[in-house]
């Protein structure tokens, strides 16, 4: 992408090399395969793995591992962290609900430099009430003191999600079909991803602890709140908005967008011969997205490799019930549509992107 | 346990405050049940998390998060890494296994300040191959990377794993009765506790990576080997040894020996009003105790809090099994009983200890 930029940051620059965390994940990939087993169902880098439970082909599990990533730096630094919670669990259950799975189960790996039992109460508490709301069971997690290993006063949270579905539900995209219409669920925020490059756009990343604070806590009138309250909104859960759709069995294809932004995660589920068709001025990304943009001097096609811009959940389903769904859901709209690729075309094509 | 402390290093001076983590772990579980689920079986703070599967009542998931902790310093100073993975899959397989569970599959996190590619293979390379002899899948992992966070040059390694045992050979300890024999399992080293202490001990955590090197790289006469050979073995499976004596319906009690030592874990399921007792002469420690208790004049206490002083894994269960057992198992003792026990007994005895 680095011809379309021609200034400002980039993604490399702020401190995450997401194409080394690609050619990573391939090789991984190969070692991973030599693991399966005849439960193993799908391949390698879906949005969650997925396993036939034992003595009942019928039920399938789903499975995600995620973690919140620097945005637990700006919780640190507002000293506010139970949202952090509420992102973590959201995250994972919008991860499995894209293969169809609703959740089960639920588990926490907390580690940091020295624990902070308030801190560590108020992520619980996060975690807690966003598994409640999603009917999963909180039922394990591992806390570990490494000072050796984790910075001063920071700490990272992971989870480990487990969901079913039933084997004729799966929801895989491979029913992804020419015509079908593309529907975004809007983000409310940065959601989890993003946020090495906007700390570093909003100078939030260097060691000044006060100052930083400070610009947390400033009102930011094109935002209509302050700074913090923007970047740190928890991730939207799309679970209960999903489910609603899910039991007509026209939803073909289903995309979270987190860290590789629409494109990266929408071409997860595309199939072969067919191109989704996004055009970006079907809706608003919102104002943090221009803030961000604006202050960074930002190329949107790196913003747009980087962020939600204002989407954070994709389905692809026949155009009448998309049509009949943006009716009533008013945080949704018809961004696109499907149709058949022209050779050596991407798998999914942003239009207006220059414009 | 300070009044039997005189002098040495205690685990909360060497950088963990095990008190602290557990009180902790009381607040987060009124906040963990508030989550929990029909579907929740036990309660928090089993060695796995235990929930029923949909569709089928007769099967049982049981699932475990945890990390490799600071052994993975160790690694990082030695250049070698497969070992972790090792540790990571073979210590979450032994958690569950407590339950009589085998495995399914497995899920990783990774999260480190800069990714290295060759760190990032090696130790998938370890997962891949402990995964394939417990008959587990890798399905799926997360890559973080988090330079607000992380350390320059460490990493940090999370599992999550779930495995699945049928409802009527659930293994919980309330089968535990007076007169069984407890059975313990030979570790081969430290396995993925007290590394805090024992980096302390061994002048292994401070910041002159060469000297630590070099330190590694000695050869220790009483060791018979190296001194990082002895420290970054591999986390013992008892997958294989456990699974042979399953079948037999004769297990009443599994624990799975790591952070809290052998009281600390044998704990966890002897029931109200029975008592293990353990005779901690029943067995050699090994060298490498020896090497530890004496180098840092730590109380055999201290040693036995921290440590899994040589016994692994522990196995109660009826005499003339567990007689069996140790007449073919050559890494298996008899190392103490269950009895009634007295009133304001505790749950543990280690008999011994100050002989």
């Amino acid at each position: 992408m680095s011809d379309r930029q021609p200034s400002g940051f980039t993604y490399q620059q702020a401190g995450v090399d997401s194409k080394s965390g690609s050619r990573a994940k391939e090789r991984i990939g190969n070692l991973v395969r030599r693991t399966y087993t005849d439960g193993v169902l799908g391949d390698f880098g879906h949005f969650g793995g997925m396993f036939r439970v034992p003595g009942d082909s019928s039920q399938v599990l789903v499975s995600s591992a995620d973690s919140v990533g620097t945005k637990v730096l700006l919780a640190v630094h507002a000293g506010r962290h139970e949202g952090i919670g509420i992102d973590l669990v959201n995250h994972s259950v919008n991860d499995i609900l894209c293969c169809g799975a609703k959740p089960l189960f639920f588990l926490d790996y907390f580690a940091t430099s020295s624990l902070d039992e308030a801190v560590l109460t108020e992520l619980v508490e996060g975690m807690s009430q966003a598994c409640r709301t999603a009917g999963c069971a909180l039922i394990g997690g591992e806390t570990a003191q490494l000072p050796g290993i984790y910075k001063e006063s920071t700490y990272d949270l992971a989870g480990f999600i487990v969901g079913s579905v039933t084997a004729d539900q799966i929801i895989d995209g491979s029913r992804i079909n020419a015509g079908q219409s593309i529907v975004g669920f809007k983000s409310n925020g940065l959601h989890t991803n993003g946020y090495s490059l906007a700390r570093a756009v909003f100078g939030l990343d260097g060691d000044d602890q006060a100052g930083i604070r400070v610009r947390l806590e400033e009102f930011i009138p094109e935002l209509d709140e302050t700074l913090g309250d923007a970047l740190l909104k928890p991730h939207t859960s799309y679970l209960s908005v999903i489910s609603t759709y899910l039991e007509s069995g026209s939803v073909a294809g289903l995309a979270h967008v987190t860290g590789g932004g629409i494109v990266g995660n929408l071409e997860r589920i595309i199939p072969d011969s067919l191109t989704a068709s996004i055009d970006i001025h079907a809706w608003q990304p919102g104002p943090l997205f221009h803030l961000i943009q604006s202050t960074g001097s930002i190329a949107a096609s790196e913003m747009f490799d980087v962020f939600n811009m204002g989407i954070g959940f994709i389905a692809v389903m026949d155009r009448p019930l998309a049509e009949q769904l943006v009716e009533v859901e008013s945080s949704a709209a018809i961004i696109g549509e499907i149709r058949e690729s022209d050779p050596a075309e991407g798998r999914v094509e942003l239009t207006g992107i220059d414009g």
